[in-house]
């Protein structure tokens, strides 16, 4: 089935405001939530509104939290999320790091005590929306083995870098795992072999059966021993700047994933670039690379569904409007 | 053979000296030179030099140019490397870098004009040995093909990271490539398949045979499609914010690759962490992954190689000594 984009923002803001968020706030977090399933990527978008409401009920997302300064050094500051919502913690922070960046050229803001962002490429949309080059990332529970091991014990820490453009954006969402859960479980239940292979099974070869990988839950880190070290180096980077907890300290339970670290970073390109050569450079190397390029898909996902509305899962759907009803 | 680090950096102080680099550059590249080699890195290190002589002599690097700064706002600056000496030009620009978030918390130094920057490493453990986390990479002739392309269109785009640390610091250094042509030649050589699939052979098939794929010039992109999006992003942000070369800009052959753009980006962890801090949350997250870190193996190589001697390759010795005798 097929919703509206106003149908869907709507919906969601009344469930929303029915949490305890005040109208502005639900009213930004129905946009960015709307604006995901909109470009294609329900996963992050309506179908993660169910765990939402579970955490809010179960007291780990406070809604009435804001994140609030806590340190600063110039263009750079350290922000606690107070555990509030994920979203818009992120979306504050990555306004902030723009704002950073306007007076310094370059702006960082480390957000400490945090929940899941939902749409990590939201926050790049947003920085490109604004003009400026914007990069962040996430850790996460511990879901990935490290290279050499065979229990989870780093993040996929989903790392996010935009730049703008005025033809369309260019945003990279990627997380450090080849494979999420989610995509296993997608490939598992339309009965198909990975493209490539994505974990190890039980026996410690590699596969492409999703199957077997959610049973050994080792799936792979992008680059078997590279992204393994990168997820580290991201885990590392962000507790540190945020002074939050670093993935082996945040509970293992998708439910209960609470209290995660993040850092947000915007670039003034035009300050440095001026407008027409950061176009012209851009526009040149996407004319050279003849295939897509990240978020491109995204832009005609959403000019279809705008058109056509914006599939979604029944069971999902049916969730969200007895939330807003009830 | 093994020589000691001293008749190493020696040799190479006077071989570079003959350059007609001034003596403090001499011993500056000479010491980042034999540093590669020192910590295991010896493609990175000796075995470059014949190919950074070539490139002086044919005019490609200009050995009396120093980078200097051509736009600045905040904590944010361009500067033109003005094709010198890339290992001193990025030695220089993370410098800056570091003085920058001395002064703003952050600080960036985008690189234009500059040539090869040889160990990428140097200038995380530069930042780190300094007390701030380091963030660099730099873009490359084109050596990849992007996911769904069959030909070379992005570069590998080494990628460094750094955190500081007491007992050692912690670096990462890896290009978007899965293995780099010279390790493919490695594992040819020793007659050894890759442990990995490391690329297409000319059916289109992924392969563990490294002839393979040096014959079909189709290495894989770390993450397939995922590794192709970030070293496209790291191109652009580069040439973006340097004004610089993109990877489509930048002749393919390693001999005359120059016209590099680069990005550094210093952090200043102490002012926003303290030390004390910073130093838990590291050692908290290494005690958990239990594996090796990036940048354990290298400073394992430095102590035993500063202890025996560095293994050089005969050949590559040779013709330093011949050039340093000349």
């Amino acid at each position: 089935m097929r919703v509206s984009y106003q149908q869907l923002h709507d919906t969601l803001f009344r469930a929303l405001a029915k949490t305890g968020l005040a109208p502005d706030r639900a009213a930004l977090s129905a946009r960015l939530i709307a604006d995901a399933s909109r470009d294609g990527v329900p996963s992050h978008g309506l179908n993660l509104f169910p765990r939402l409401l579970t955490m809010i009920r179960a007291g780990l997302v406070d809604v009435h939290a804001r994140a609030d300064c806590t340190a600063r050094h110039g263009a750079i500051e350290r922000w606690d999320g107070r555990r509030g919502p994920g979203n818009l913690n992120a979306y504050d922070a990555m306004a902030g790091a723009i704002a950073l960046a306007r007076a310094h050229g370059i702006g960082c803001v480390a957000l400490a005590n945090t929940n899941h962002w939902m749409r990590g490429g939201t926050y790049g949309w947003q920085a490109a929306d604004a003009g400026f080059a914007g990069v962040c990332w996430t850790n996460t529970m511990p879901n990935l083995p490290p290279w050499g091991a065979d229990t989870p014990r780093i993040g996929n820490n989903p790392l996010v870098i935009a730049v703008p453009r005025p033809e369309g954006h260019i945003v990279l969402d990627m997380a450090m795992s080849q494979f999420s859960y989610g995509a296993l479980a997608s490939y598992r239940l339309r009965g198909e072999q990975l493209p490539v292979p994505g974990g190890f099974d039980r026996d410690g070869e590699l596969t492409r059966d999703p199957a077997a990988i959610e049973a050994s839950r080792r799936p792979l880190p992008i680059g078997f021993w590279k992204g393994s070290g990168l997820a580290l180096m991201l885990d590392m980077v962000a507790t540190l700047l945020a002074g939050g907890r670093a993935t082996h300290e945040i509970p293992k339970v998708p439910e209960q994933e609470t209290g995660l670290s993040q850092v947000f970073l915007a670039f003034d390109v035009p300050s440095i670039a001026g407008r027409d050569e950061a176009t012209r450079i851009v526009d040149a190397i996407l004319a050279d690379l003849r295939v897509r390029y990240p978020g491109e898909r995204a832009l005609e996902t959403r000019r279809q569904y705008l058109d056509q509305g914006i599939p979604v899962e029944p069971s999902a759907w049916q969730f969200l409007e007895r939330a807003a009803a009830s």
